[in-house]
């Protein structure tokens, strides 16, 4: 019967029958005789070693976030810590808006988008967040990619391969998928220092004009929080035939009357007056961008002309030959950029919490290294101090901020990077502040006035007599300066700071 | 009084004031006076150009899968299709204990994880997950990545930069993530032929013994549906001292008494007694996999020895700088994982259910390339005409099949490529046979016995003399080949058969 002569076992094509048990034995026997093979264990134990040598050996914290109770979580021990070094900057994460969203789409597709985007995985929900980060960018298309270190890791290589001869002109601090990016597309990289112009428009004038140029960097540097100065960037591209690629990944649903990022608010009338037009986000010609941080949710994307999003679209392998995120996170990631695009009421509330707690810190003498945005560091200035500090805060006073140390930032500049979130109220706040200023003391940590006694070139940022302005204007946040809602509780942070 | 100074504006860190709108006006003049800049976008339009005209740009199609339908799909207009190229191979992205570990996940934790694994997104939700992972394939240790290409190319990428001097063997048909993981390593790479054990020894005798080597392959190879001769790799292996990597991406969940993939299924006996020491298993060195695809949820993950994974996990960027997985796709990959350990059920009715369709096609005369596994190719052979098909079954008989073409698959080699599930039914699949029949007739396209005369070196597995056993066997199935349940009603399939 033809049916069953297809299954009778006389095939030619047949699964390859395990020989494994004896294959193994011999192998043992091999070892044993032969030492000339290479020594793949011990090579990863001396990788491992060296880098629990230097310091650079990661310790990963078990920490449990809740809907309910966030920015606590709980760790292992089920203990409860107060997070705060987390990139859910709006907790959005927990907004019933976008859970809904997400809910939502779990019922109505699925967990799974059941394929790459051009084998299935192209659907309503990605073209409709796609539609929504272009529009919320001003520009004529966007891709979605599985995370912002994929969306930067893909525009920049793909850019970098395909334009002749290109050249990335790259800022000293710019994010690790950037410099693999980078560094796979094979262009020549020129480095220059962080966010200095001079020095990048030296480097611009080497090349000749017709050189396909790119000037990469970030719009807010996560680990300084320093700002980029994005006006003279793209000045600077004007004059060089140069493209700007701007990571706004740490500004997006933070900055502008949209939460379009750093080059939205840079022009916030014009913005707020729908007037994109000659604006520096309409000068910006590559933007990446991401769901992760503010928005709560996962994936990364650009925003670019129409062909330059198909350019990466048809040519990038990281793009086509992965699966589409699962509908159930597109769908919250929809949801919390249309929410921010609608309401400034986060941002501002963050801003004005951001205030907050620069002022407290500062007050009592942390050294809170200087700038305009959202991100407060506060210097240590060694690997092990920062260690010794994160643990004590964790061990002692259920406080969860992880060290920064080398490579993430150079020797010398290891820091605790506070990042406050619209759920920390003046209570965490102020049992931070009291927290941190016992840690400085009983490690003898160096305060702010120490910082810019012993070390006046290197941490300019530390200099007490500094006053630093804010990206958010009083006038953008709708107060007057001399509001005392901006300093949180006078009467609880007066005691903190006699102490000090 | 010292708290408003911080905030008066005689601030020196200030953010950058926008010139933009003279800024853009400049770049306009300069565009028109200067003809040196580079023509980004008329490159892009080149670039674009080109792949329109070799047939190889990708025109996404808009398919919205549905819980309560799948495998049926919406299309844009809202058009009811099948779809018959899902890797949702186990319908697992609509089980109801998969959805409901995602909902209780993203109830308790919200949507996002909050920060990269270091910085506050590792929780229990991963720790359990990577854990399951490393459990199913026997290994000490498993790594969550955020794709099943980051996966392949975190691996790939780490092992092959860190081992000095490495070289890796990589089979031809390897997938584009691991070619990328290959590249970007820096590592030597040689290419053996597909599947052919006489060339990767060939080629593994002219390297020294003492050199370290990775043979990279697939186990099940999604295009083709071939399978790795496993025994014989890791023969080669011992032998000539390297370590196996295996992407088992589209086997895992679907082979085996467990689910781990192919290498569990060929010591199927002793798996399912407990027993894997000596096995193909135990003898893979790094195995990638992901619960993207079988497990219907989201992300890629790696299992190996200790050392190896933590080497991954200590040295890759793209581990190390990207945010974690929500932790609602995170449970329900564990939980999809956990019920595919616990039960063959699924396994065996998707080998049921190819069995059916593979003699469905055959018996009508399609031309389907034969292989041993669950991945059921239908050879064309022309760019234009594969994509013609493709569109006339999605036209005319709400039918999905992605076509794929060129570089996915060879010129000369375009396919459909119909991949059955356990949701697709006796009619769906008989109004699949209907379909492709009316469309090879429409188009003229050649089917299985035409390629057999005319090409009958270049495709020998299209032989109708060929006999083709499947990597499940009747025991394992639990069936009698006999059993008329393996081939749906011959009354449907007669009439088809009778018209071809």
């Amino acid at each position: 019967m033809a049916v069953s002569r297809v299954l009778t076992p006389r095939a030619v094509v047949r699964p390859i029958v395990a020989t494994s048990v004896f294959g193994a034995r011999r192998r043992h026997l091999q070892q044993a005789a032969s030492s000339a093979t290479f020594d793949y264990e011990g090579l990863y134990e001396t990788l491992l070693h060296r880098k629990k040598q230097d310091g650079s050996y990661r310790y990963f914290k078990n920490i449990n976030r809740h809907v309910h109770h966030y920015p606590y979580a709980r760790t292992e021990a089920d203990k409860r810590v107060a997070v705060w070094c987390s990139n859910d900057y709006l907790g959005m994460g927990k907004n019933p808006r976008v859970m809904q969203a997400a809910e939502e789409a779990l019922n109505s597709y699925g967990v799974t988008a059941g394929g790459s985007r051009n084998i299935g995985g192209h659907n309503d929900q990605i073209i409709a967040l796609e539609n929504a980060c272009a529009r919320l960018h001003g520009k004529e298309s966007a891709l979605l990619l599985t995370s912002g270190f994929v969306a930067n890791e893909a525009g920049l290589t793909t850019l970098g391969a395909r334009l002749p001869g290109c050249v990335i002109l790259s800022d000293q601090l710019n994010h690790a998928s950037m410099i693999q990016g980078m560094r796979h597309s094979g262009a020549k990289k020129i480095i220059f220092a962080h966010n200095d112009m001079a020095d990048l428009e030296q480097k611009l004038a080497t090349l000749p004009r017709s050189v396909p140029k790119i000037i990469a960097f970030e719009s807010v540097y996560s680990m300084t929080g320093s700002v980029a100065p994005i006006a003279r960037i793209c000045d600077l591209a004007d004059q060089y035939g140069a493209l700007t690629y701007a990571d706004e990944v740490h500004a997006v649903g933070l900055y502008g009357p949209h939460g379009a990022g750093i080059a939205e608010h840079l022009d916030f009338a014009a913005h707020e007056a729908g007037q994109p037009h000659g604006t520096l986000m309409d000068r910006i010609d590559i933007v990446a961008g991401t769901l992760t941080k503010a928005y709560g949710a996962y994936g990364g994307y650009l925003a670019a002309s129409a062909r330059t999003i198909d350019v990466v679209r048809s040519l990038s392998p990281s793009f086509i030959f992965t699966t589409a995120l699962p509908p159930m996170v597109l769908a919250a990631g929809r949801a919390a950029v249309e929410e921010q695009m609608n309401t400034m009421a986060d941002r501002r509330a963050l801003a004005l919490k951001t205030r907050q707690v620069k002022h407290a810190l500062a007050a009592v003498g942390l050294p809170v290294i200087a700038n305009t945005s959202h991100i407060i560091p506060l210097l240590i200035g060694d690997a092990e101090l920062t260690r010794a500090a994160s643990e004590m805060l964790l061990r002692d006073y259920q406080i969860y901020i992880q060290p920064i140390n080398y490579p993430t930032v150079p020797v010398g500049e290891e820091r605790l990077r506070v990042v406050p979130t619209t759920d920390h109220t003046e209570q965490i706040t102020a049992e931070l502040v009291h927290a941190l200023q016992a840690v400085w003391t009983r490690l003898g940590l160096k305060d702010r006035h120490a910082w810019a006694r012993e070390a006046e070139q290197r941490h300019p940022l530390m200099d007490p007599a500094l006053e630093v302005e804010d990206l958010w204007t009083d006038e953008q946040l709708g107060i007057r300066a001399q509001d005392p809602f901006l300093y949180g509780q006078e009467s609880e942070l007066e005691p903190l700071r006699a102490s000090a």
